[in-house]
């Protein structure tokens, strides 16, 4: 009787088609996380409780996906443990007999938590990337999992803008690496706080910030709507939506000039004085591949950003998913107990890459099929395997993935398996080839058959090699 | 007020010095499996408690990390959920309620999942590769961790020896790509069946492998205790030891002949002609780098395991830890309804490999301290900035891992940093070097200093970079 199979809902197995050209994505990521400085961080998949719970808000606690401790059916005590069972569904902090871990639900908190650990051995600012998955107890749906992978880059330990600057050519560099149009937006919390200020409601600034965060979706009556139902007063709604409105327009001239309002509050004046510094380096270093473009409709949930704040989309017609976030925070360690470290961050969502890559079709032509090899050496007869087997493995010391087929079934059959793997070249060698030295090669798809001496043989294969990797010319 | 910080007991956070080294250790071997003809697996984190209880003896289901399920706290009826926890401690897979699923102990388990769900679309024998973390609830020690990585090939769907041979030729070549000095060894499990065959214990095979596995801790001694202690027979135990070491020390010799009462047994001559099939490839195809040697009293503790079974140590005087193991499995998709679908597989651990490698000072020169970066831009004054900032995207355009300083400190100060991050070259520019489209370049080790025009001064540093990644010859 066989139990039933299946895996965890909201969480998916990368057989080798996608998990190969979800490497390839992740080692683009990474090859231009080191050319701009960034060395990699891993930190394990559970944290303390006391680490995550309280810092994503009372839903993120929620979702967090909580580890029951080990030992536990050793405990003596049944009735303490049962009950300290239902108080730990309430107020998990106070029954660490029952779980005291949780899977991580992003890189950001781990990063803190780890400088936090260790500022004092670090090179400050110090500079970061982490590429692992994350867990969230959402419920699944189309793009949504329960465990999907971040691919952070980090500066911590100044204010210095060069770092934005830094991120926003990372970027670029990343999705014209990987050949993905895109256009990253660009708001600024600390101009958000000046229009909140100038419309009176700067002491809500974190529910208008919510509020705002629904314009993507469902517009600007979306956004009214939603403060409508907080209270907020109908003259500050109107006048919020009305200035976002026309410093949208005014940044869509060629030589915005800023609304005189912001300039009455420090905010304002920050802000402005932040975004005077970028354009002054988008004028002198122009970017390659993407469009940098305000919008002021942007507001990113998460309250520990101060300044700058990114997100990227794919350019995909009417579907434009977000592909990338980010942004400045100036106190992301303080929670625990390292003030002063202001930083700036972003973060590639590896999924929804992956997705619009599949849906532009986007991969190299070599990881649009699936190639477990580029050579299977057939099984002719059981005197030339020694044979075959130098031949392979000459082939694997330049490089060239190959193997054997491992058993004695009818060249039909092996034929039939080259091509299920992908594999475009068969070598076969009997007791002529290699009385010889010879080995025949044929090329699945040309059909092309070829009597080679070996070292000719390897000769051809490797050159073939590497017209299918970096294609012909 | 801080909460307290820091990582579950037994987790590890690797930061920029280690997990560079890591990373470098599990691209060399994902570098030798994809030449080898493997493609890459990703499993979910999480599997569901049915596939994995049951799969590791009694002891491994209680080294479960179990999940608790989310929503619980939505749960209306109270006492009903308080009594399944206290039942989920006994018996977890009948309280789904409160965790249907668990963190990997392993990745065969998953492999032997995925290939039963997935039979039909697979290229029979199907290669897979797969490297990431498991978890256990061990208690942690030296050496022993909760979160741990394993890098596993395994070959499913032939029982041809050929793939024996692969992985034995692939272990040859990852440990010589590493530079680990390695023996390789190899027992037969259904040779030790027609020993305890012949002594008289078939009927308790299982343990007297278990007996086994302690010879290479306890000598012989060990053994004969643990035998003892299960109430083995003397003269059975006797007559097993004396076996063992006698076809130990014939296998020492030249020419090897197998104790006749070997082929006296089915399982005796299938384990003769296997080895000897081996044998034959390891006389016309030598291997490069390990030793290859017989050893009669492994056992590995897995009762999946059905003919050859390897284990390889690192040799560092008389420490000598164990980085790899593996075997042939007749039927572990059996336990998901698939029979029919014999493997083989290896595993190497990557945390050991990581400690051997340490110990034996083997990372290559420039891995051996951390670098940031090759050449830092310094902050020398405001007007420049943009000018650097032109200069480090040209180097990183060329791959040279490059970024600025982003504070206006005092040139002593961002010395200091180039160095505290291990960073070779400093580039100034002021208003003259900018007039006069020059750099600065400084090379921090020999304190030599060069006024160069930029395409020189890229050209310097390639050069240099090139030098530094592979070593001048």
């Amino acid at each position: 009787m066989a139990p039933p199979i299946g895996i965890p809902r909201g969480t998916r197995d990368f057989g080798p088609a996608d998990a190969v050209r979800r490497n390839y994505i992740i080692q683009t990521i990474e090859k231009v996380f080191h050319t701009f400085g960034f060395l990699p961080l891993q930190t394990p998949a559970m944290e303390n409780l006391e680490t995550l719970i309280g810092k994503y808000g009372e839903e993120g606690d929620q979702l967090l996906f909580k580890i029951l401790n080990s030992g536990l059916h050793e405990q003596k005590n049944k009735d303490t443990i049962r009950e300290k069972f239902l108080q730990s569904l309430e107020r998990p902090l106070h029954t660490p007999e029952i779980t005291d871990k949780a899977l991580r639900y992003d890189l950001t908190v781990p990063f803190a938590r780890y400088v936090s650990m260790h500022r004092h051995d670090l090179p400050i600012p110090f500079r970061r990337y982490q590429i692992q998955p994350v867990w969230r107890a959402d419920r699944p749906q189309k793009g949504r999992y329960r465990e999907f992978y971040q691919c952070d880059a980090d500066i911590i330990g100044t204010s210095s803008l060069l770092s934005e600057w830094e991120l926003i050519q990372l970027a670029d560099t990343v999705f014209d690496s990987l050949k993905i149009p895109a256009v990253l937006k660009w708001n600024h919390r600390k101009l958000l706080q000046a229009l909140a200020e100038h419309a009176g409601c700067a002491d809500r600034f974190s529910e208008f910030t919510l509020c705002l965060d629904k314009w993507d979706k469902n517009g600007k009556e979306g956004v009214s709507e939603e403060m409508q139902k907080r209270n907020f007063d109908p003259g500050v709604i109107d006048k919020i939506i009305l200035n976002i409105e026309t410093i949208q327009l005014k940044f869509k001239e060629n030589n915005p000039v800023y609304p005189e309002f912001l300039s009455e509050y420090a905010n304002g004046q920050q802000a402005i004085k932040d975004i005077t510094f970028i354009q002054k380096f988008l004028n002198t270093n122009p970017l390659n591949h993407i469009r940098f473009e305000p919008d002021f409709t942007l507001a990113r949930g998460l309250n520990y950003y101060t300044g700058f704040i990114f997100e990227a989309k794919a350019v995909l017609g009417d579907f434009q998913p977000s592909i990338l976030g980010g942004g400045r925070y100036d106190d992301l360690t303080g929670i625990f107990g390292q003030s002063g470290l202001s930083g700036v961050g972003i973060s590639f969502g590896l999924d929804r890459i992956f997705d619009v890559m599949e849906n532009l079709n986007l991969f190299p032509e070599n990881l649009k099929k699936t190639h477990y090899a580029f050579c299977l050496g057939l099984f002719l007869e059981e005197g030339s395997l020694t044979y075959m087997a130098k031949f392979i493995q000459t082939l694997r010391n330049s490089g060239i993935p190959a193997f054997q087929y491992p058993e004695n079934k009818k060249l039909s059959k092996q034929f039939e398996y080259a091509e299920k793997c992908g594999i475009p070249y068969v070598a076969i060698a009997g007791g002529t080839e290699m009385n010889n030295n010879q080995i025949q090669l044929k090329n699945l798809i040309t059909k092309e058959q070829k009597n080679l001496f070996t070292t000719d043989a390897l000769q051809l294969i490797t050159k073939e090699y590497e017209y299918f990797q970096h294609g012909k010319n």
